[in-house]
């Protein structure tokens, strides 16, 4: 088969020892002589794969007593309206940060069900930096923000030091670099760029946050439920779990999120060299605010946009056409895409200058 | 790989070729030299497999025009919650028939939005039968019920003539028999008995009975949203699709929900048979509303339940300890569960009649 640099945004590139483990699992899971895809979720064999991917993830995180992980469904996207429906009552107000298509879905859910305060924004630049020193209203519920946006390749590198309980968004960094969860009161991400398949979210809850509004929850919708029932409420997504279980296992081999993060510095490094070195191309965004996971890069000569796409088709890079909102290329550089994958793009770049 | 028969209740047992399509799939996606698993949900590859996954289902059920085909996340317990939010305003009243757990479950969520008038239930007979004659007042804006209840063993087999919409969960037998669904409004079934693995949901939709409420609705859980785009408002659960797709494929190519009744009818009629003929066991549900998804019976002497699990353990019979609410045994006989499965089990029961 040929070797493909994916470049995916996501879903995103995952490592291939945990492809080839959940192929095993679909022929024959934990020796029932059954696939995953065809066994109860009641089993004891995936009972084990529940608790030993909450596990993981408690270990990975290093995260405190007092918060419980969760499996959900239906995406960060769910997550816009989950978040205000547990933790925000109608006359009350959310502080938000809107940093990018991402953060703005999330403030335009919470405004369904209170009131939102956008504490900041670059939203006319093209979301290209990230706001810092912005005040957060001591009387806010909550503090929502986006570690990294995907999008337009920024990342936050520090978190405002509040009262406030923070809420984080960390589909597209999740696992990437350590993180001090006490300093959150809610995480979640999606899974299909970091951890796993499309088809599961993970959320990290501190339990004293729950159970204050006044209004009515779904009972799906309601992290107290799920929390009581060990992710099992229902049925859930069985074999992504599965899928995240092995990748969370690789992530833990190779060292946990410490490694990872040296590894994604290492990667991020070599491509934005290659940007600020290489006339043809310029980076979109502050550089104290690029993105380790999302590279967002533009030719100083528009035209040359198809000729560059066609080298990089030619040389197996996938997935580098940068989104309609930003425009030129976007290189998603999650753990488990390899330094080999970068290498073979800034050579692709070099190439490119030696043509032109 | 010894030959295992799959009686599970859900997840549950799948087309052998839909499963090795799917690592195929798993292995190397449309000839793209990617994994299913890694590859954006954008991509035209994967488009095409929501389009044709779409497609198949409206063939499939001869879907009149009008109505939208979805494949959402979260299960029918979610459903239960986004049925009223979508249809049901806080002084209107639905009627639900309460005819199991998860018909009780679905009736309880949808008092969180408006009044509920149960027409019928038989929950003083632990749901051992289907309520029929009872009346749905005119003014109910919608009517809820549960064609398959997979617990207790009860299938709808005839469904009321009434004006007022019918709105009805049929995960644990979509597929399985032809339905009419220009006689219902909507149609929603979690994915994991007859259609593919857990993680997707099914739903059928009557686009004119949506945009009828006052109340805001979260946008995820807005049927209005996810029909625009075409169940991509957000990243979908893509493997989970892709293997109802080759479930799909498998249903038409044995000639089609026609074809799968004849299966059905021929399976459920063995066991019931057997059910009826030895005088072990006998079965717990009334005649005429026995499933032909989920067989319940039950021993005459309940002390010997330990000693027949261990003979169909030892015969490679799985899935068969009745849920709690019933005990026993549950034999599910989902679409691509083999005859011979049935046989097998059949053999053990006459096997266990001879030792005792």
């Amino acid at each position: 088969m040929t070797k493909v640099h994916n470049f995916s945004a996501g879903p995103g590139i995952l490592p291939q020892i945990a492809i080839e483990n959940s192929i095993k699992a679909i022929k024959n899971f934990a020796g029932m002589n059954l696939s995953i895809l065809e066994i109860s979720h009641r089993s004891k064999q995936y009972e084990a794969v529940v608790a030993e991917a909450t596990q993981i993830v408690k270990d990975l995180l290093n995260i405190p007593t007092g918060y419980s992980v969760l499996f959900l469904q239906g995406g960060a996207s769910t997550q816009f309206c989950m978040v205000p429906m547990n933790l925000l009552d109608e006359n009350e107000t959310a502080a938000y940060l809107k940093t990018g298509e991402w953060a703005m879905r999330a403030t335009k859910e919470a405004g369904l069900f209170g009131h939102v305060n956008v504490v900041a924004t670059s939203e006319n630049e093209n979301y290209n930096w990230i706001p810092k020193n912005y005040e957060i209203p001591s009387d806010a519920k909550y503090f929502h923000c986006t570690s990294n946006n995907t999008i337009f390749g920024t990342e936050m590198f520090s978190f405002p030091e509040t009262n406030v309980p923070i809420v984080c968004d960390m589909s597209s960094d999740i696992f990437s670099r350590p993180i001090d969860v006490s300093k959150f009161d809610l995480i979640y991400a999606g899974a299909q760029k970091n951890m796993g398949p499309a088809g599961v979210t993970l959320v990290i809850v501190k339990d004293a946050i729950l159970g204050k509004v006044t209004h009515k929850i779904p009972t799906m919708l309601d992290y107290r439920v799920h929390i009581k029932n060990g992710s099992m409420y229902n049925t859930p997504p069985v074999f992504a779990i599965y899928v995240c279980l092995e990748t969370l296992k690789w992530v833990k081999s190779l060292g946990g999120v410490e490694a990872m993060e040296k590894l994604n510095i290492a990667k991020a490094a070599l491509l934005y060299q290659e940007i600020d070195r290489n006339p043809l191309f310029k980076g979109t965004c502050a550089v104290e605010d690029r993105s380790r996971m999302n590279v967002c890069f533009v030719l100083e000569n528009p035209e040359k946009e198809t000729a560059f796409l066609t080298l990089a088709k030619e040389r197996n890079l996938e997935g580098i056409k940068g989104h309609r909102s930003v425009g030129g290329f976007r290189a998603s550089l999650y753990n488990a895409l390899p330094i080999e994958s970068v290498e073979a793009l800034v050579d692709a770049m070099q190439d490119f200058e030696k043509l032109n």
